[in-house]
């Protein structure tokens, strides 16, 4: 975590990783754009993995998007970071050089009527930077480099005396955060049950608890993972090979089920778990990719009134906000910080990542 | 449509039909109740038949709702009634005797959390009578008789001039006006889609049409119903045994899809089909219930940030709001109206809606 | 209303109005400029005149509002205009050269936190078009003259069939939406007090009628204005200089009072009028600026949990809404045009808006 | 705080406070009354004296709610009160004899519109207990007694370890939380004034800080109130007698003003204060009584988008969430706690609590 600086030595070609075939990331240099109004160029310190890197990195961006896949395109992978300010573009006043900050993913087009909206992660242009859009580590390059640029709308302060790595976190948490605001965001008292206790889970316990859900129950498989969530907060954590989790959480809840299920999981059977575990008029939020169609009893969206919802990622601010809890010290979500690596060896960072390697969690690449 | 009387001379007795066994209605007599506090006895003048109550009569109602299955239990079914007001409970000024009301459904109890945020057809204590909850036809003594009692919170009052078949069709109107609000309810101008030319979705037509939906597109299996949905003011119809139904869609929108989905057929691939055809941040409501599982890309909910959400029936006092927009003439609600019966010949009736004899849609049960 | 064009001749020079001190405007020429991004030229056909042009010519824009004031600065007022698109920017194709559009008043910045939760109009940035935000006709050049620059989320298509001079009252439509809207937007059936029968308070007779309110009821001081409210489909008018206002409105509805008030006079006594005339919990928008400080029974807002909110103009999208409700044909919108002028006599049709010579309501200046 | 029993002896008679002429209390005996349908007898252990109370027993409950005023009634005042359930009414299993719960104020009728859609606190019929609306200490018997009647609804079960007199703050929480909710309730790291160091003031930066607003800013004349604030988690204190509030508020929040404001102090010039620090687009909620018209600068409203709301007191089942966050000790409540008498020296604990005797912020009476 290199002090802040008011002046910041920009080299005129910076290191970084490319995409070249399915899975194939090489090492080579790029030159540092320049960045436009609203934009600003950050120096990246440090960057985090997520499951979608590997999804991007093996099969490109996810299917529906909009834009050409970024195979062999030069691209530039990776969504989780965080940096310092080194540049701004013409205009410019919102941040100045020097500043830390993190980064969410989405820069909405503004001139669609979802972005007109505030629905920027839902633009209609997604993937198509012609018309403004960004998706940095989708769509647009990301951060296995040296630096980015970034739209002004996509930084977030990060909070004094909170480590580079932490930061990376932010996006994270703004994730499953905007999962519980999508549900309603009143959760203080009411029951939540976290599906899958990956990163955006155990953040997701984390949140809903500072929030003040009440109880917040985790299911997973693997009990070193659980235990992680009772630290972020957890009242009761369910191994689902152990027990069925639907049953599990209508006992925890006097046979009543819970009033939100952020799922966060991918599994097949998450959705059909989620629908017999919440309860009549409640809400489901889906964190995470089905690669899968799925087979499930949808009849009992309609029998109990129940809403479920997609997030592609963070939305509505939500990161800001996410930022601000932890910058408070609510959870600590360096707990699910594993392991470092340094820039030049990210194909071992995003094999640990992959194949969990020590039990990785998140694995964070520090870049300066 | 006899004319409002301010003393109605009720009997004691009142012929009704009862459910024995699955499938076995008879045709009896029960006595005429007292109207408790809050509520008031109705003279039913009309009735329509609802594919829900073939499922009642059929099956029982709906499997996870609450309360013990209707069969054998001297049980009263149908729902979308219509009549007058006959007697008062004690303390009950909002009506008076001579009064024209339609009903909806659900009187909820009042005193769980979903009615306390008034989202009372997802009552907690649903087919609990002894707490509070109605659902006449579902879980209380409905409509198939001569009387009945209702919670003035499931009146609504029969605008001036309407007749007594048509006032039958106001809950229809409601639940689909309720699948709208609930998408938002700002539909002017919005793009809406509506799967299946039954009563709930040829209504949906009507209503999204009434609120300045823009283009409203119908799809279906029969022409004859097409054309129904036209004269109720579709700008398309789509015919689904000559088109992908998400194709044809996406072409009458320039390749966009539509902002909501108003879900009405049940069929296998009708939610499929509503997720390929709505638009990145839509919303799809699933109005009509699935008997079976359901096999889905629900990875789309999540790349693309949609929102499913069911209703089991009306909800938000949508009906009131039909109501009023019915009231004003702003669409037909009797070109759904095919066939009339008296309550003697109720198993006819329940035939032709059952069978579609002569391509039957409402069939209305002509009672006072 | 000349026939769309793919090819549009644009000058060099245009001619235009600018505002010099306070009151004073001249006709002079500018050049015509290029669009930037996401923008186009709009060769202007027809604008009205709205009260606030005559504030914004005698006495600047609107005192909270960021930005330097007009006067003295080449400054080109007028906002509610409707024009052909002349060129296109950059990138842009959701608009073609030759369509038809009519537009609202503001671009958000697209950077600030209001702008990207969707609350364009209550931009941070107002009045900073370095920022990005324009607010033609206000802190950016505006349509008295012959061409504008507009921001594509500014541009609204005419629908077909619509006369110039009607596509100039979109915007007024759109605000008064947007005034429902932000009340909830769910009123068919729900009651509607309008106070104050200008063009505001006309259009929003005509769009609460549009979508099922009813009663609407209007308050005003001149019977020939009430008459054209009972046109716009007023179930009940209200003169106040004859009927306590708030009493009124009581007797109207069984002393209930109304559930939505759409205030659009600005006269002193309006807020207390409007906060005796609503029910519990009910909502009033405050749609007309006051000039002066009011004196009012807060204490009400508080014993009946009311809701007061203000609007400064068209927002989240109305004016596409109210376009499409217009194109529909569901109110007569041109009852309240009354006078047309050339360009060149812009004065003349300024004192007729402002002094109301032959009753005007609207006066339509007509460009091409 | 005695423990919770399985069997708790009710006497037939029990001792309460009964209101005469103005201001005239006399402590008296009472029947002790069966509990109804969907009630429970609560034993009172523990109640707090609000402005509210001294409101009620000098002038009547507040002008425009419904129903008779309660002087000369044999009306027992007080609404802050918690207890233990002694007796159940028919068919309530939602609690159990011995439970030790505390309350909010308001049973809705659960027949009007309002209550119908969850806004219980607006209810049409307030003060019509023949309607079975109740607001125990305003307009049906309250807590400055033995025992009370309470609709279910109105429970909250008190979290385990908390005292009997932290529990009667619960609904004082509850107010402002409902205040926070309402105005969206998504505050984390969005920034907060609250004016008034009174009860629900000090709760209310409790509870904004508990949410993770930042900053929160607290005004008020008396520094010993102000320096609680702090104790309570505001970020800053602003004394008004040595600095003018909205731009001492300006300037902690470079220039740009508040998100929200929740208004707690009734002054005059609240109001106004409130226009002056919130930023554009943002939000006021008004939570004290305001005795007098107020004189207020209205346009700003308009100009900026602003909403203004009032409460008058919990809603939409705030105290729920307020007791869950009190319960995890988010807060320590009992910073407002100072003084305790028990119940037949009521006379002196009004007179603490009025006349701010030894800065008396919170009496309780302690009862059982």
């Amino acid at each position: 975590m290199p002090a802040p600086t008011s002046a910041i030595t920009v080299p005129n070609q910076m290191r970084c990783w490319v995409l070249g075939d399915p899975g194939q990331l090489t090492l080579t240099e790029k030159p540092v754009l320049q960045p436009g109004p609203a934009e600003v160029l950050v120096r990246i310190d440090a960057i985090a993995i997520c499951a979608t890197d590997l999804e991007v990195i093996a099969h490109g961006a996810p299917a529906t998007i909009g834009g050409g896949l970024p195979f062999n395109k030069n691209f530039t992978p990776g969504h989780e970071y965080m940096g310092t300010v080194a540049r701004l573009g013409p205009g410019v006043d919102e941040f100045a050089v020097g500043d830390r900050v993190t980064v969410e993913i989405h820069a909405g087009c503004g001139r669609c009527p979802r972005c007109r909206q505030g629905m920027y992660t839902s633009c209609w242009n997604y993937g198509k930077p012609e018309k403004g859009h960004r998706a940095n580590g989708f769509t647009t390059d990301g951060g296995f480099g040296q630096y980015a640029i970034n739209h002004v709308n996509t930084l977030v302060r990060v909070p004094e005396g909170m480590s580079d790595a932490e930061a990376t976190l932010v996006v994270t948490a703004g994730t499953a955060m905007y999962g519980l605001d999508s549900m309603g965001g009143l959760v203080a008292g009411e029951s939540v049950a976290v599906l899958g206790p990956g990163p955006i889970g155990l953040l997701g316990v984390g949140v809903a608890k500072a929030l003040g859900a009440q109880p917040v129950i985790l299911t997973g498989t693997r009990d070193a993972r659980l235990e992680k969530g009772l630290r972020l907060g957890a009242d009761h954590v369910i191994n689902v090979q152990r027990e069925q989790p639907a049953e599990a959480v209508r006992k925890l809840t006097q046979g009543r089920g819970v009033d939100f299920v952020l799922e966060c999981s991918g599994a097949p059977s998450a959705l059909n778990d989620a629908l017999w575990m919440v309860n009549r008029g409640g809400r489901i939020c889906l964190a995470a990719l089905f690669p899968e169609p799925v087979h499930a009893d949808l009849g009992r969206i309609v029998v109990d009134n129940i809403t479920v919802f997609g997030i592609r990622g963070e939305g509505r601010s939500a990161t800001h906000r996410a930022a601000a809890l932890m910058g408070q010290k609510r959870f600590d979500a360096t707990i699910i910080h594993t392991h470092t690596f340094p820039l030049d060896q990210l194909p071992t960072a995003l094999r640990y990542a992959r194949d969990r390697v020590e039990d990785a969690i998140k694995v964070v690449v520090k870049i300066h």
